[in-house]
């Protein structure tokens, strides 16, 4: 028998991460006055060391052993050859895919929830807070926040709350505190509700209430946690394409595409940095980051100056934007629906070492489908789209007559989704596309702030 | 860093099923004339290679190559020391547990839905049908079916149908039907809705449904699949106990005590099996199945020749049951609500090779939470039954002060039944006990049958 999967032992872990920092020059992010931040300011919303790893330009970090002792409960993770999927697609590409999909919460997010969850603990940090849309970031930090004995408070979007009842369930099972925002806990949430008491909820007002219920803690003892975007986040993914590396090692193979879906980039940057390196090097590597057409930040979208948040609380951080304002169609891949994009992507987007797709709703859901039946995992609604382009270039390799290899990070399994997938079978799903016009309306607001730097890394 | 999993890489997969009908003497199956049933008498309910498997007597049989190729999916499944659990309950005993939730379907389910819609295809069928009642068999079957291109007919309990829409979104996924039964597909499921339009329907109903529509086919190209009970299907799991031998031979280590829950009794045979055969030849072993309180099978209900579903339509097992028209207390362990349990689990209780274990439905949440806030994975309702019993044994183990090693099946995550977890933190669960009289009366119609002999293989 073939060997589905190449397994790694515990032992081979990664036991260092690949901070991009150490190869690519970055705008800095922009305070309220326009000047570059300083990292003391951060200082009442995240724990210092944290902060550290958010500027540091190291380009290899330890991994603390108590962080590799929690990963290891779904770590190293497999990758597998879609063997089934490339029969059935009849392409002469071979196709890999890194299942992120076996971790306690389902997703990729847990690899940089537990870094950050054990630094809080180390900086003597007892109770996080954080925002959720959809609740895969909100079930993976209260995950993490159990392993250390942390407490954490988790706003989340009162729709997606009143959608997701098991997304709670979830997350009050490791511990976590899920309220629906905006909540009456926050002045941010206070006035939100009293502009409108029934209203829907934003990320943007859950992150203004998670941030406010960190910094508004006098004891000192709370912290806020993002789950993307920032760069220590990137950093703690790279565990991913580490792994995925050695892995190739052993099957005597290295990958010519490599794919991830984007919404503010983290599970994308997971796989992909390591690979960044290698075609920084002189490696001949394609690099694609897929995002929905519903929501087009890197094919569509101005590089400039932005607020990370809906509300504008946030420093001004130097990303592939569609404004702070911008409202994506409900598509069901609600990690995909993020205005931004993390400046380390976006300023490797401008370097023209990644090349940006995107890929409609239908497409996604089908190709979706499709890995189902072959692969078994049923995927999430955010990976179905990094399998849709996967799907595009199989078949491209298919009519070129050429044994391609690609791989793509399987983001996460769908199975507090399927809601999704009951609408697709039911025809209630449909593609969304953004007119130009729509988009320049968004960006206007983009022109108040000030602009970032053509950069050349070299 | 102490590895936490010992994982085999799939060339470890155990190349052949462990069958425990060649160490033990069993009462045969009978039929309506209260003789003993011919292989042939089940032609048109199952492929002839299954019913083969299901009377033979040889100890090992081989797993197909195309079988193991879709095993490979997410086999061998790790075995993994649970010390955060460990730490937690302040034990001398080692914990390890066979995780079986990592398969698509999310439990232990596809280890016989694999190889059962594999022989039906080699046989030339074309169509599967079953039941399922909270949706993990009928999951695991669509998921199997989609493997080898059959179709796959589920007839799903409608209160479950109703309460659980994802399941059917699932089935759905992977290419399988879903119907709330009764259904007006059948001429059971017509008379079940004339009597009451409203009915809940009952797991005996869409047996009947099952069997009909398989059988009714006239094209004989369609056969109804089970998955549980038998003794076929406990051979196909017995891959699980197989696999966990090799995972402690690496470990240098064995088990004192051996876990599993059990309903119909798979999950539990699959690991326990393997190593009854090891007590048969003399090792000191403790193997415990575990149940709910609110069904107590195996501790409380008499030896008997019992029909398998509520209907009445199949052969006469030689079981421990309840009586066939028990219905269980509304527990949310759906899969441990079964009158009966598997025949060979019988005959080893008979034999006191066994030592059934009950536990309440509260003690079994308390130790699920737990177990998610150390562990990870949330486990599935039935499993939380299992890792009851195992906090029983290990705080004996402390309170002997002994290091005792202790391994259990976590038979699937919970990830589908949050609903039940948000029901506990509700305050809305509590805990079934049975009196004798109830016991009394569901059995008492028992005593229309023939008694099976008391049997002993040694």
């Amino acid at each position: 028998m073939q060997p589905k999967s190449i397994v790694l032992t515990k032992n081979d872990i990664p036991r260092k991460w690949y901070n991009i920092l150490a190869d690519i020059k970055m705008n800095p992010p922009l305070g309220p006055d326009g000047n570059p931040i300083s990292p003391d300011m951060l200082a009442p919303v995240f724990p210092m060391n944290l902060i550290e790893q958010e500027v540091s330009t190291e380009r290899w970090i330890d991994i603390p052993e108590p962080v590799l002792d929690v990963l290891s409960i779904w770590r190293p993770a497999p990758l597998t050859r879609a063997s089934a999927f490339e029969k059935a697609l009849g392409t002469p590409a071979k196709i890999y895919f890194k299942n992120e999909g076996m971790s306690p919460p389902g997703s990729h997010k847990p690899n940089t929830a537990v870094p950050q969850a054990y630094y809080n603990k180390m900086f003597g940090i007892e109770n996080i807070t954080t925002e959720t849309g959809a609740g895969q970031w909100g079930s993976a930090l209260s995950f993490a926040c159990a392993q250390y004995g942390l407490t954490c408070k988790v706003f989340m979007v009162r729709i997606s709350f009143d959608q997701k009842p098991y997304r709670k369930a979830m997350m009050q099972t490791w511990g976590g505190e899920c309220i629906a925002s905006p909540s009456s806990e926050t002045k941010a949430g206070r006035d939100a509700l009293e502009k409108d008491p029934n209203t829907p909820g934003s990320l943007g007002i859950a992150i203004s209430e998670a941030v406010e219920a960190a910094v508004g803690d006098t004891s000192g003892k709370t912290r806020y946690s993002l789950g993307s975007v920032l760069n220590h986040v990137m950093l703690h993914q790279s565990i991913i394409g580490l792994e995925a590396k050695k892995q190739f090692e052993i099957a005597g193979d290295y990958p010519d595409i490599v794919i991830g879906c984007a919404g503010g980039g983290s599970n994308f940057a997971g796989l992909a940095f390591p690979y960044v390196l290698d075609k920084i090097n002189g490696r001949d590597i394609e690099i694609y980051p897929v995002e929905p057409k519903a929501c087009p930040t890197m094919t569509r979208a101005p590089f400039a100056y932005d607020h990370g948040d809906t509300a504008g609380y946030t420093p001004l951080l130097p990303m592939h934007s569609l404004g702070h304002n911008f409202v994506p169609a409900p598509i069901h891949a609600g990690g995909l629906r993020y205005h931004g994009m993390a400046p380390t992507v976006s300023q490797l987007i401008n370097e023209g070492l990644l090349a940006p797709k995107s890929v409609g709703q239908m497409d996604a859901y089908k190709a979706g489908i499709l890995w189902a039946r072959t692969e078994g995992f049923i995927p999430a609604p955010e990976t179905t789209s990094a399998i849709a382009q996967v799907v595009v270039e199989a078949e491209k390799a298919k009519a070129e007559g050429k044994e391609k290899t690609i791989v793509f990070t399987f983001s996460g399994h769908g199975l507090l989704d399927l809601g999704a997938y009951e609408k697709y079978f039911a025809g209630e799903l449909s593609d969304f596309t953004l007119e130009d016009a729509e988009i320049e309306e968004s960006t206007e607001i983009l022109k108040n702030y000030p602009k970032p730097q053509e950069m050349k890394s070299r």
